[in-house]
């Protein structure tokens, strides 16, 4: 067996980080490997049916300022306590965007991180929509063959990461700070699309009636919208992760969730049509990448640049040539 | 030569139009005669190089409610006084969003398109921001190719498009409304860093003090920012489409950039770099239209589709056979 799967397969800390370094790797060397990994860990995952049927994936994501670390700490925990075993993995797809600064390099969520039950990565991984999608669903399934039954995904990021991210999860939750008014009609109407369940922070002190007015409004609109699953309704609920109020209800509705979407066979059919859309837009990115790195196509490239450039030769002319000769590529080293 | 391309070389505006409905066809079956066009009208510009020297494209962007489009048909008005002929093209690279509801089927600038001088396209172009991109930019050079000596590009849509198409016309022209404080502010860090020249509309009635405090605020940041030009400070005006005051100066202050640019050498090398980023995008749109088109991918995809459903193998996996298929291709076909 693969050593480096074989460590993650025992529950290595150590291997299961460098695999899901390897996962995240945009270097085209690195693709052998990783693909070599993922054979071996998806053939695991298939030998214990178990291990897949248990597991859950939530995705959770909101503004910044919504208290979502330290929800998604207090939420582990709690998780941690009832026997499970947790994975914490960030996706930050805006590449431009310093989810780095965001984050820091500090250790993140320390009482989780110290539970030998939890691991938590310590930087989200980052790239364009397409490839952190298909490196996301991976660096889950890595996390479910080292046994974590618990894989809870933050997004760092702003805009379309949201939905990106709920097309990957078992169950995607927002997470919103007490809005109201104009901020709160904006929110509904858009990305509220996209989640099984909302969360509203900081139900406490001072923000606790401003919290619970949000929660009801939110849940006023949810009945007018289609719903995003058969057997799920979506849900409102007003949580402190401060002073823990709520977190035991939430986490009862995150099983609830599981429970009602694998007895109806829904999660099966979700997982199944999530991981064929992924398998195509990571072709489209493996495309892409072999023709950035075609030396081929590099040479047509160079050599009909200044006719482009000077306006002599139209570029998609130019973009067709580069093309032919990337699929010319395959034949030139058969022979 | 090429019937289209003729009609379009002789002014004819049904011809025009024709052809930028093909170069805008995402058809596959439309790509060959696009291709043709190009080439013949490509040539045509060079053959009589003044054309392309003569010719100058303005971008103009702002949020909605800015009054873009009064201004551009005032302007364009005003460009065929001076004995210009004037194209206007609309570009929406935001598939999702309505372009089309924004714009309406109503005719676009009655007053500019019943100028023989001026033509006016009326729909947008949308797509992904590549698509758009290549061909903006060609349909661009058809204009030039119809005698349209000055190209004003409309912005349609928002976020990322401004970038975009500062990338593809000579002179970028930001349009906003008098706006002020922490808008003000915003706007300040964001867009205007792609703008040649910052225009505050509305400088009338009882908007007009707005718009000369909005139009200082942005002069007095603009030594601040790095010059985008090396021949060119950015400029900005408060101007009113309404009555017309300082419309006249803005024109001047086009021409004046264009003949600054033009005698530095700095047009030539701006064009220039735009045409060859176009071209690598252009490729890169092309490579995965031709896979999504790819038969023998597709039949792959299908073969690998329920063992990925089942999750007994990796994304990645299906992902690298199917553009090992799609890279054989043209093998296959030379047997």
């Amino acid at each position: 067996m693969n050593p480096l799967a074989a460590g993650v397969a025992a529950g290595n800390r150590r291997a299961l980080s460098k695999a899901l370094t390897l996962i995240e790797s945009n270097r085209v060397q690195d693709n052998a490997a990783a693909l070599d990994l993922l054979r071996v860990l998806t053939a695991h995952n298939n030998s214990e049916p178990t291990t897949q049927v248990d597991s859950f994936s939530i995705g959770l994501s909101g503004p910044p300022g919504a208290g979502k670390s330290t929800l998604i700490e207090t939420l582990g925990c709690l998780m941690v306590e009832q026997g499970h075993q947790v994975a914490v993995l960030a996706v930050d797809p805006s590449s431009q965007m310093s989810g780095g600064a965001i984050l820091g390099d500090k250790t993140r969520m320390p009482r989780l991180s110290a539970l030998p039950q939890a691991y938590v990565r310590p930087t989200p991984s980052r790239g364009t929509l397409g490839g952190v999608a298909r490196s996301t669903l991976e660096s889950m399934s890595v996390c479910v063959a080292a046994g974590y039954n618990r894989v809870l995904v933050e997004t760092v990021g702003v805009g379309q990461s949201e939905i990106s991210v709920a097309n990957l999860v078992d169950c995607m939750t927002l997470v919103l700070p007490p809005v109201g008014g104009d901020e709160l009609q904006s929110i509904k109407r858009g990305i509220t699309e996209v989640a099984d369940i909302v969360v509203v922070n900081k139900a406490d002190g001072v923000t606790k009636d401003a919290a619970l007015r949000a929660a009801k409004g939110f849940a006023a609109t949810m009945p007018l919208r289609p719903p995003r699953r058969r057997h799920w309704r979506p849900t409102v609920l007003a949580i402190s992760s401060r002073t823990g109020a709520g977190m035991a209800a939430l986490q009862d509705t995150f099983e609830n969730f599981r429970a009602s979407l694998s007895a109806s066979g829904e999660l099966d059919k979700v997982r199944g049509a999530q991981r064929v859309a992924v398998s195509w837009s990571a072709a489209e990115e493996l495309a892409l990448t072999s023709l950035r790195h075609d030396v081929k196509s590099k040479i047509v490239f160079d050599h009909l640049i200044e006719r482009v450039r000077k306006g002599e030769m139209a570029p998609r002319e130019a973009a067709s040539e580069v093309v032919a000769a990337f699929k010319r590529q395959e034949e030139r080293r058969n022979f």
